[in-house]
């Protein structure tokens, strides 16, 4: 993170008590404003394909004998997210901040880390910012392969250069990668794989010079590190990114919430989301295609398919739409590894070069 | 790992067929023998203090119409994994080896992972080495963090070294980092950390100078490749290893799993397990004596302190047994982090160094 960019995040921390103090000078009552994260203000934004917030606000008051607890354990967090940014190279969990509450000024202890979690959200929710970006982080999942130069600051404070070729095993996306300036990059493309042994795969039949490509393993559903990695890396790199799955509708959600960014982080989609994105699959037609071992639908699966295909975020697509439909047909899902039934380099040999020829 | 000990395995799983091509050259019906892993054959070794495989052996021959495909299919995938380490470095998932599988001579195809996965069982017991050193993979988990410098084969074949100081966010436990070669160390202790977060913590805290040791995340329980990681460090270098989990009697058992193995590891446990490593706590006395934040245990709770009391690992040692009955009696657990009600230096400065006062 650019010293700019972390002196405008303690800028936004501070405001939230600046705007405290300046109602008390003026004679007011404080209030903050809290953008609503219950679901009746989630809307979809068509022109981004995502799940974004609404206009409506919470108030808390300090004249509302039931805010007022909460409203002085949200400045107090903020201020512990400031002071911490300003003084120190430290990153805290959620459950560091909620034991660290227990030091804090009497009354402002949580009772339980859920209180703790709320207020970070409402703190995301009001400066348009993921957690992370405060230094409250999550565990980490996800890491990057390729040839990549960042350059990062070691938790004793020097500031190194780290290649992602030169890290055996992928290098993890925790909170130090997170933050690092992307110094350097001679990788043209982005794959982002759902499994570690298809990352591996990739990594030992060398698709990251074959394509040019860095690698990044989401071990999943993408953290949202990670999510954020690999915005950072399309926007600023301006370079495609491609997503590889299994060939299930869990699959392509695992792509659809890269582009699109969930409901649950609806507050700070924007932020996260990289709605250029491309689901490389494997796809319903490549099952059929390929002639891949599948397995048959569940009736969970069903579900999931109908649960898509309501979604708006799947509507506008008619590629994905017909992979849906063809799903449900075919009534088969297939792993990613299912591939190597044709040999261990048939992935980068065959199957990934006719994927970016057809997705451009 | 060392050319010397890749050769070791290649040898051992050729051995695997020459027995059965020599019995075919004698004119008798080929058989195998394959150590049991049932539980009827998983026995304590009070001396090694953890279970291991006892002296039954399961028999399949060739004689036998209903052993025929299993045996086929075993000295198939021996066949493959000696080919695949002789040629290549590739490393192969099990999920992988299944999919694999399609592409041999008819017959020998899985129906299902299950029975590919039990194969590759019966060859670690048969060889009596985990499924890593002859390259089938688990996904990776866990990271390691200071002073050590390794030296491995990247998958072009390159071989390069890297410093766990170099690596950011610590170096992920994968393949490559798995089977690479220690060859300097300043560290002289390793501490095995349970959650992420307290391994940032004392990454963040300097941990690694301060006590001149080398941080390994377990994320949770630890993997395979991690307790390889640690017994390895620990019986090279000869330096003590401290297990630093959470404040209940899960977090005890994942030290446990460390020093002594599981029972479903038990026919490899001697080559993962690390019987001096001892168990920082966070004991059920420190909840006590450093009066952390605490939450009831649950019924669950009391019926794992029950089964861990029979459990003859826990039967020699007076302090964990102390431990657990404490624990019953308290009636409470806590997590790690709920060191952090006093400060963030307070496990560097304080908890960290009184234990290691303590323990030796």
């Amino acid at each position: 993170m650019k010293k700019s960019e972390r002196n405008e995040i303690i800028e936004k921390l501070t405001q939230i008590g600046k705007d405290v103090i300046q109602a008390v000078e003026r004679s007011e009552i404080p209030k903050i404003e809290i953008p609503s994260r219950t679901t009746s203000n989630i809307v979809y934004d068509p022109e981004y394909l995502c799940y974004v917030i609404g206009d409506k606000k919470v108030k808390r008051s300090a004249g509302n004998i039931r805010h007022i607890r909460r409203l002085a354990q949200l400045l107090r967090v903020a201020r512990f997210c400031k002071e911490e940014m300003q003084k120190s190279l430290r990153h805290t969990t959620k459950r560091e901040l909620y034991y660290i509450s227990e030091s804090w000024e009497k009354g402002l202890k949580f009772d339980e880390q859920v209180e703790s979690d709320n207020i970070i959200e409402d703190i995301e929710a009001m400066i348009g910012r993921p957690r992370e970006d405060f230094r409250i982080i999550p565990n980490p999942r996800g890491s990057i392969y390729g040839d990549i130069t960042l350059r990062y600051t070691t938790p004793k404070g020097d500031v190194k250069e780290v290649n992602c070729l030169d890290t055996p095993d992928g290098q993890a996306i925790g909170p130090r990668i997170s933050e690092a300036e992307i110094i350097d990059c001679k990788a043209d493309k982005v794959i982002a794989i759902e499994t570690s042994g298809m990352y591996n795969r990739l990594m030992e039949e060398g698709a990251y010079h074959k394509f040019n490509a860095i690698l990044v393993n989401l071990e999943g559903q993408a953290s949202r590190a990670t999510r954020r990695m690999i915005k950072r890396i399309h926007e600023l790199l301006e370079i495609p990114v491609y997503i590889f799955t299994d060939g299930d509708p869990w699959g392509l959600h695992i792509a659809m919430v890269i582009m699109a960014g969930s409901a649950k982080s609806a507050h700070i989609n924007r932020q996260l989301a990289t709605p250029d994105a491309k689901w490389i699959g494997v796809t319903a037609s490549d099952i059929k295609n390929y002639k891949l071992r599948s397995d048959k639908l569940k009736e969970v699966d069903y579900k999931r398919i109908k649960e898509l295909s309501k979604d708006p975020r799947y509507k506008k697509d008619e590629r994905l739409k017909k992979e849906l439909e063809l799903w449900k047909n075919l009534g088969k899902k297939a792993e990613q590894q299912a591939l190597l039934r044709y040999g261990f380099e048939y992935v980068v040999e065959k199957y990934l070069p006719t994927k970016f020829k057809e997705l451009g």
